[in-house]
């Protein structure tokens, strides 16, 4: 028999399929795991000495070796700030310019590494170099939504190999993000509390679903997770945009993430997936109802015409298997690697 | 410079990256045309001489020659009538018995057919079975919404070879159709009219994202597409669930649909794709403000990270020349082809 569950900050009902649900393991990529990529590539724009002329970047963060991660605008942006502001109603149709950021942030200068394998350094790296930018392009005009994401893979959307995420600022609230804050805000006005701290307290408490605790994060698969291995994390402390991240919860952050991605890594043989950093709207920054957080999505279902029909889900994966599978996975140390 | 245009039926933002467009015929299917299945398979439970014992089939159309179209139950179903509704609200969670129906509509006897080359008897015969289908499904207790839907290729979420769709209805309304019927709800509070009825005026008025019009439908691509080449069939008469549908308009839309499908087939080299046919939820039938219509989607790009975290989309084909495009590619006739 399966079950339906709704996850109340989404308000997405999902068919978990329990008759028919796999084994954790059923979900590996069936390819190689280690792809043999170069350490360099002459021919990669975002290699050590193949960087454009500079006009493009944004942000540097160095030591005494070099660069650790850079921030460049996208060179086919599809959202430029130099467009002018115009909005358009006519009829039933609604036009804007596309005015708003989308940069890249170029994660490290080897061609051949992926967050599940870098330090805990150079991942707080890439977080710094993420609050940097959100907390610049908030000043933008016109910026209403920042959205931090990662494509790793192709099934994920990406055929670069060098690791990289983006940061996109739209001239809009998406109609998605708008509706799940009417939630969050109807939450709060019923009860007085913000629906994700409320969700991380039961997670906690029911522990069934949690894959990893640090200092200032949990991670956890969703009571009603769309997909198998969907994963959100959380931070401890309430606060509804990710630039307000302190030093300390960079840090933590990094040991969290590079944790969760390595047991994908080692657990399911390097999947492809999505991340996104989610945060309140940037006019609405400070709220008491909305709470940033991470979702990881690993690509290993898709998404067929049932799914895009209705807007349901089918997870093929049990929340609890999944969780109880990912807290197994131990992550091999650098001396067992050799 | 790109631009942003709003649906106003799904209340979607769209990102029509003008600027990086690509032209229509770059997204044609690189893989060969003719996938040389053989016409029949013996170890293909939906060929001729391989039907399961029976008790699964829940519809046969047959002529002389044997059955043209069935619909069977799914032997691993999503959700089953026989389960007994419960519904559990504890804390944030809400469950539910996984009630509900799921059948296939095995489409054609032949195993190497696919719809854009069916005759048009054909393709009206698994349109009887679809109404005949949801009529009955729409009697069962506790179905709140029935969406039918077809997988077309690897990428849409099949590995069946064998022409077929699905019938699925669930016991709660999805929230994302609950969000469009209440704009749908707003828009005729607002002015009087339908929705779909106004953009269909619309369109037909504006012509340029029309693909095809028949008596009964039409066919056009959405001002503000999600994605290349996704489409939209509106019947021209208002109604708000398919089951509703006459004798003559499935003639008609078979037409539709197999003339839509075979321009998709031959312009870029049958593309995997889904379709699904909205209606009303079955409680709120015959309403005013509700049109029932058809989506087609061909997987002819990808959900990345930023549609993942935003809920907008980018669109990297350009409506009115994708529409252009498909008015432009003449189907072979039967005499062509040889």
């Amino acid at each position: 028999m399966s079950e339906l569950r709704q996850n109340l900050i989404t308000r997405d009902w999902v068919i978990i399929a329990t008759d028919r649900a796999k084994r954790p393991d059923q979900f590996a990529n069936p390819k190689q795991l280690v792809a043999g990529l170069p350490p360099h590539r002459p021919d990669c724009p975002f290699c050590v000495g193949n960087e454009e002329d500079g006009t493009l970047e944004t942000f540097r963060l160095c030591d005494r070796t070099g660069w650790k991660v850079r921030a460049i605008r996208n060179k086919y942006p599809a959202l430029s700030p130099t467009t002018e502001r115009m909005r358009i109603s006519s009829g039933i149709h609604r036009t804007m310019s596309g005015i708003g950021v989308h940069e890249v942030i170029v994660e490290h200068p080897r061609h051949d590494l992926t967050t599940a394998l870098l330090s805990i350094e150079d991942v707080a790296n890439i977080l710094l170099a993420y609050r940097q930018r959100y907390s610049e392009i908030r000043k933008y005009p016109h910026i209403e939504t920042i959205i931090i994401f990662k494509n790793h893979g192709e099934s994920a959307g990406t055929s670069l190999e060098h690791p990289h995420s983006q940061i996109a600022a739209t001239p809009v609230v998406p109609s998605q993000v708008r509706s799940r804050i009417d939630e969050a805000i109807r939450y709060f006005d019923d009860t007085g509390d913000c629906l994700f701290c409320r969700t991380l307290e039961d997670e906690l408490a029911a522990g069934e679903r949690v894959i990893f605790e640090s200092k200032h994060f949990v991670a956890f698969i969703p009571y009603a997770a769309l997909s198998p291995f969907h994963i959100w994390i959380f931070p401890r402390r309430h606060s509804s945009s990710f630039d307000d991240i302190t030093d300390p919860e960079i840090t933590d952050l990094a040991y969290t993430l590079k944790t969760v991605l390595a047991k994908l890594y080692y657990g399911l043989n390097n999947p492809d997936y999505n991340y996104n950093i989610r945060s309140v709207p940037t006019t609405e920054q400070g709220t008491k109802y909305f709470h940033w957080y991470v979702a990881i999505i690993p690509r290993v279902s898709k998404q067929a015409g049932f799914e895009l029909g209705s807007g349901m889900f089918i997870n093929t994966g049990l929340p609890e298997e999944s969780a109880e599978f990912l807290r197994s996975i131990v992550i091999p140390t650098s001396k067992d690697l050799g």
